[in-house]
């Protein structure tokens, strides 16, 4: 067997996500049908991509990272899988940026040490024209520092259950985030934080309550209060999945 | 008459270009029409936008200025009028960010004193997914630095028309560039380049013919020759217009 890893980018506008469905286009199911194209008269069965994080319909990639098994007999080289897969999805806003075949036990989402997501706010009263679908748009002006003093209550080890959708199916709601910079960067407000893993909406939930700050209808204390209620009711909002962008995993070497 | 800057950012996919043209969708075209939309019931005859740089189609802008002239009787705020013009264009790639009531015999097009571009080259293998359309896609590695030599040679005032499309209506041939700054950003090559004013096709001429010193194909003095033949023959090629954006215009206070 020969595991293969695929550094994915796409534009989360056209797809129902990461994970395959019955129905309806995901960047999982587009992949795994271009590499049957490529390869698939090699394999017994269809192949199968673990991700290392799964992303909702709308939320974005820079650098996903996943893999796929081949037997050892299809010996195909990285690259040439990556251009075979890149022109089959070529029109439907993915692209595999990188491909490497890897040794030993290394795992897409189990040998994933942090991972790194990105939120975009369109701060300005005028509407997204070049970034529609990829900016959450908030007309009214927002304090950064404030936003900034509310995300520092959740750096660290905590209970995050205020901040998980309620189909989330991870074992444990503590997760500890190591670092939630929010900062101004041209006409957006950018939030950056990475952590091990994340819950369900975690990133879009944080966000969403963050602006309820940035708007002065929070105050940045109520961040650490609606963390401690431990209490989904407790969430100020969600935020829309347009802004949201997964960045990039962190291996061991 | 009352004199109204209108700064407009767009995404060129979805245009013929700036242009009114008699069929197919201009920038200046759904501006105008949305202006009637707002305050037609109060005008005489349709209004018409004077711009500060007319680009082609596929070309994208971030600040691009423009104005309209309305008849004294119309007193509507400028902010109300630009929340109108945006609620008409919302779904066309289009938004006015900004407007503005101007004093004294400023105009969008002759006040201005210096236009801005930005190139980009994507610089890797795979092709865009989240830059489809936005981006010139370059697969074969490029040299920064031999395209920022061979840029030299054209920043200062030079006979320009090498780099001139055979329809440009300018009277002269003959524009001074005030820098043209070539930089590697993530997996992006950048163009930066300013002008009091530009040729039809100067950008993406220059950027065309950087492109091939950037792969070797050409050395940086032959930036220079080209130059110096004056003929649009010695032209190394044109890029295409995805990657290039409209950024600002500078005028006097």
């Amino acid at each position: 067997m020969r595991r293969i890893k695929l550094v994915v980018e796409y534009d989360g506008r056209g797809f129902l996500g990461w994970q395959r469905q019955k129905e309806g286009k995901t960047v999982q199911g587009i992949i795994e049908s271009a590499i049957w194209s490529v390869v698939g008269k090699h394999l017994d069965e269809p192949v199968t991509l673990q991700v290392a994080g799964r992303t909702d319909a709308g939320v974005h990639a820079l650098a996903q990272v996943s893999h796929v098994d081949l037997p050892d007999g299809v010996t195909i080289d990285p690259d040439r899988l990556m251009a075979g897969i890149n022109f089959h999805i070529r029109d439907h806003g993915a692209a595999i940026v990188e491909a490497a075949v890897m040794e030993g036990d290394w795992h897409a989402r189990f040998s994933a040490k942090r991972r790194h997501y990105r939120y975009h706010i369109l701060s300005r009263r005028a509407p997204p024209a070049l970034r529609t679908g990829r900016v959450w748009h908030v007309p009214v002006a927002l304090d950064v520092d404030a936003m900034q003093e509310g995300a520092n209550h959740l750096i660290g080890t905590y209970d995050f259950t205020t901040f998980r959708h309620s189909h989330c199916q991870a074992k444990s709601p503590i997760k500890t985030l190591e670092y939630f910079h929010v900062f101004a960067r041209d006409d957006e407000i950018l939030f950056e934080t990475g952590s091990r893993s994340f819950l369900h909406h975690q990133v879009r939930s944080m966000v969403g309550s963050l602006k309820l700050v940035g708007s002065g209808n929070w105050s940045p204390d109520q961040i650490r209060e609606a963390l401690e209620a431990r209490d989904r009711s407790a969430l100020g909002m969600n935020a829309p999945p347009d802004g949201l962008y997964f960045l990039s995993v962190d291996y061991d070497e």
